[in-house]
């Protein structure tokens, strides 16, 4: 079914990668005026998937994710249209050389062609994962959750339904049906077929996806981001930056789950940070030196094993080590680090440097928060998932992400001696 | 026993990540002092494998690719003196800016860390892949094949005595013993260890790589590369063109493999292509319209099977077909190619517009030799291979393919609201 499916996409893709900037914007508007237009028959047909699982008794956290309410859905109908506003990404000059032989030679930005995205719970990715694809010309094959069908299905209809009105070929978006629980795997072996596959949602579907995929994929991952305090830390950046990291929203791959206070600072910043976590209502696990001060505080503290320095907690908790110095706290990175976005409150540059050069991570941030890791702040304008891999595109992803390219070569009969 | 080399290669690697464009253009230079000064006593090693492979019935094309002569090894020496005058590929920022809070974003080239190559015969390759990857500032782990095992174990050796004495740590370069024929698995299945592994070789290798590897991998690929003489093509350009791209080297990825011919050009050009590929001793595989024409002219040909248009000959032989416009040679490209090079030859700036937009290729071509898809020829002064996957290089790479990125996002005090 994927191969049929992807040559169809294939097809109808050819048109879209050699349409105009203007054409891709003009679909998009168009995208985004539709939505605007239905948003009370998007809202009532996402309150069917709402109710169908609040009654098999899904939990509130998801049901959360999967609501479409009108503010929700005039959002991504913003989004699409601020997608359309950014710049063409599509046959751009990344190298532009002449040869002494007289061969023109330029490198261009293409689309991959089909991409394929598998992902859980918000019905938003529908449409969001859709329009960056379209405005990079590529085609899509989209497979959502089972919860979300409902959703998905009526979104994807009405952007087909504009992509025929537009003059385009629909087959330019197409759901997978997630009533077919082997169209993933199908999806992750169509070696050939589909250009790219792109997974969002738990650990574990990235590493299902890592483990069965024969065509290429792009992880977008896990984030054990670290927060360290060193020993020059000024404690009016420290604490905000702390506090932000870890609170601002939680659940997003980019919040702090770890905090490295530098020995020197155990009996001033440490104390300080403890107080503002709980005051904020942060559950703290500590490693043994971290702990005593805790104690020596009266504020409720847990031991931190291996596993809590390991886990993503997504909620108010955090870990908390004392190390003893800069190469302590990269080597604690290190180990358990998804290699995500690491941080270093420190007003000693030498430190600072030394932290960036020996960090492997998407982004390292010097005092400031690791919420920074974002393509909207970043000034992509959107992302369709962040990378955690280092393979073609690290950190979040806007459209140039979704481009590859081309070397062309223009000559007047060269030929090679 | 590849996690053990892997993390002793990481450990190796932070400082040469963090060593100065010059410290690595001084241990360049050095290997290549070394290989300049030690000729007779790596051809004399070399000899060691040629002689037990001779015995063992390897045939004379492969023996000739595992043979380091004097002039050969001059070469290596040469290739790695180029290498270390190329611009400094780290450190690079490919995007700057700073955000209306003050936050200053760069998103500077690192490298990966560390790199895997898996290779046949040739033991120059050895050298080439160790020098690209030390000035890009990675670590390698280098898996030849067991009929170069002596050459590539001396040049290692070599290397990482130089690598010492110029205050690196030598397990820069580590040799995955070829006895050990696990090692190609445990390497394909080490991810977080390795960052990036590079296949060399046969299809079946690669075919192998993108089956098992669960790390992220950079297909190098089979070229089977058509050049498509179009209703203007110019005989004067089309023909050397032809000649060059089948003849020059034939056995190189970059060799044309099928001719097609606008049927409009039936009766002039195609004949004398016939004739000029004939007087260059090109065996012939025609589909039926080719035929008739070869064999109306007395000219020997063989029909051309499906099988025949999917083959990579890598030798004196060719495929010709007759197609009957522009959409139809696309078509074909479509269900033959490989995605690597493809040329027009062409008179009509319209055919060759289209032509580059509908073709997915790392490389298209107009009016010239499909051999310019060549690191060497385009500019980057060495590379690694040629990559015929569309996720972060395509086509020849070079140093800057070798690395990735990191976000530097340094601010002071800065938190998202």
């Amino acid at each position: 079914m994927i191969k049929e499916m992807a040559a169809r996409a294939r097809r109808a893709g050819k048109a879209l990668a050699a349409s105009s900037y203007q054409d891709r914007q003009r679909l998009l508007n168009a995208i985004a005026d539709r939505i605007d237009g239905g948003i009370a028959a998007i809202v009532a047909k996402n309150e069917e998937d709402v109710t169908r699982e609040r009654e098999a008794g899904m939990n509130e956290s998801l049901l959360d994710r999967l609501t479409l309410n009108p503010s929700r859905v005039r959002a991504i109908a913003s989004a699409t249209r601020k997608v359309a506003t950014l710049a063409d990404p599509l046959g751009q000059a990344k190298i532009s050389r002449r040869l002494e032989n007289g061969l023109q030679l330029d490198q261009v930005t293409v689309p991959f062609g089909v991409v394929g995205m598998i992902y859980e719970a918000r019905p938003n990715v529908t449409v969001d994962a859709a329009v960056i694809l379209l405005m990079s010309g590529n085609a899509s094959l989209l497979r959502g959750s089972s919860s979300a069908h409902l959703s998905n299905k009526y979104l994807v209809d009405l952007m087909r339904d504009v992509i025929a009105k537009e003059g385009f070929d629909p087959e330019l978006i197409q759901l997978i049906p997630s009533s077919d629980r082997d169209s993933v795997r199908e999806l992750l072996h169509a070696r050939g077929d589909v250009d790219l596959v792109i997974p969002r949602g738990s650990a574990a579907l990235i590493r299902m996806v890592v483990d069965e995929a024969l065509v290429p994929t792009i992880e977008t991952g896990a984030g054990v981001c670290h927060i360290f305090f060193d020993f020059s830390a000024d404690a009016k950046k420290a604490l905000p930056i702390l506090v932000n990291a870890k609170t601002n929203r939680p659940s997003v791959c980019n919040a702090v789950e770890t905090l490295l206070v530098h020995r020197s600072r155990k009996d001033d910043l440490l104390p300080d940070a403890l107080r503002e976590l709980t005051s904020h209502k942060v559950k703290l696990h500590c490693d043994e030196r971290s702990l005593q001060v805790a104690r020596s505080l009266g504020i409720e503290a847990h031991p931190a094993s291996d596993e809590n320095f390991h886990t993503e907690y997504g909620r108010l908790e955090i870990n908390i080590a004392v190390v003893d110095d800069l190469d302590a706290a990269i080597a604690h990175i290190d180990r358990f680090g998804t290699k995500h976005t690491e941080a270093i409150i420190t007003e000693d540059a030498d430190e600072a440097k030394r932290f960036v050069s020996m960090i492997d991570a998407a982004a390292v941030m010097i005092n400031a928060s690791t919420r920074f890791t974002d393509g909207e702040e970043m000034g992509f304008g959107a992302e369709i998932g962040i990378s955690n891999q280092k393979l073609h595109a690290r950190g979040p992803m806007g459209l140039e992400a979704m481009t590859t390219t081309t070397w062309v070569v223009s000559g007047n009969g060269q030929v090679r001696s």
